[in-house]
């Protein structure tokens, strides 16, 4: 069975006018994806920021958690905490999936406005194949990945699709949306 | 196709050593769940909290995207956070999704700790047939639903399960999820 790693990308995403721009770190991004990653094994979760503030920022959320009253709270956090990666651009999450799972991860673009994309169905079934390439799955936040992201990516998921036409799915649904169908039982 | 209502309990739920408390309310919880109810087709989804402070407080995140800045910004929220209706317990939202449906709902139980539970594949088949009556998807805060509300249940809905033993999802991600199992297309 083929690893996943996620990568939620903070640049280029767009905005809600499709302007590329660089968003702020949410810390329940970090809870609900790293838990969610934990759920549905994935092996690491890199959170992608090129501001070293932002970086920064992100460590201290983890580093609440990892220390002192936070760890006493619940150490149920830091088991998914610890999944996280914090790298400054894509190149670095791709170079450090490559590292752990010793083999290239192919790039996986998801958006809400994907028209084609490969089936979710077809995804699941090709990454429990045997000797499949490892999956970076990148997730944006925003108003979805700039198509300068889809760009570097190898193939596209096809769009989360519900009862209608409204899908506005934040990406903590659509990040745990996506691991149940590739990996829940 | 039966109609689906969601309601969000921040009391009786419990705490991590399984004390039953009251939560606050998360104003990420509403606008998730709210998004993720408008993109599955949900009926209407109450927010349901026995202090009336909490409940003002839900009532100006609602408010915010309701006029002026929010509003201009973005109105698919409110697209979403039209769904929400405020309740001060229980009663009142099953009272309430009656009036909507004009039957009595079937309350359903959702417990990351459900070992027995009807399964998903089993509660879709039964949603989507003709007649059906309309569910109420029960879903705790804090770290889940107190027993006292798994007693008002009318059945229970099996856990999720991911890739292994960990199953610390946010409710947030749990919610999307159950929605997504039970009328993803």
């Amino acid at each position: 069975m083929a690893q996943i790693f996620l990568a939620l990308l903070h640049h280029p995403v767009v905005d809600r006018n499709g302007r590329v721009i660089t968003s702020a770190i949410t810390s329940l991004d970090l809870h609900d994806l790293a838990r969610s990653s934990r759920t549905y094994g994935v092996r690491a979760f890199y959170v992608v920021h090129p501001v070293a503030e932002q970086r920064e920022f992100a460590r201290s959320v983890i580093d609440h958690w990892r220390v002192g009253y936070g760890r006493a709270f619940d150490s149920r956090r830091l088991e998914a905490l610890d999944l996280i990666e914090i790298t400054a651009d894509l190149d670095a999450a791709v170079t450090a999936a490559e590292r752990v799972a010793g083999r290239r991860p192919t790039i996986i673009h998801t958006s809400a406005r994907e028209a084609q994309g490969v089936s979710f169905a077809a995804m699941r079934e090709r990454l429990s194949e045997h000797d499949t390439a490892p999956a970076l799955i990148l997730l944006g936040t925003g108003f979805g990945l700039a198509s300068s992201a889809r760009a570097r990516a190898d193939l596209a998921l096809e769009a989360i699709r519900g009862a209608g036409d409204y899908n506005h799915l934040s990406v903590r649904a659509a990040a745990s949306i996506i691991l149940d169908r590739l990996r829940g039982l």
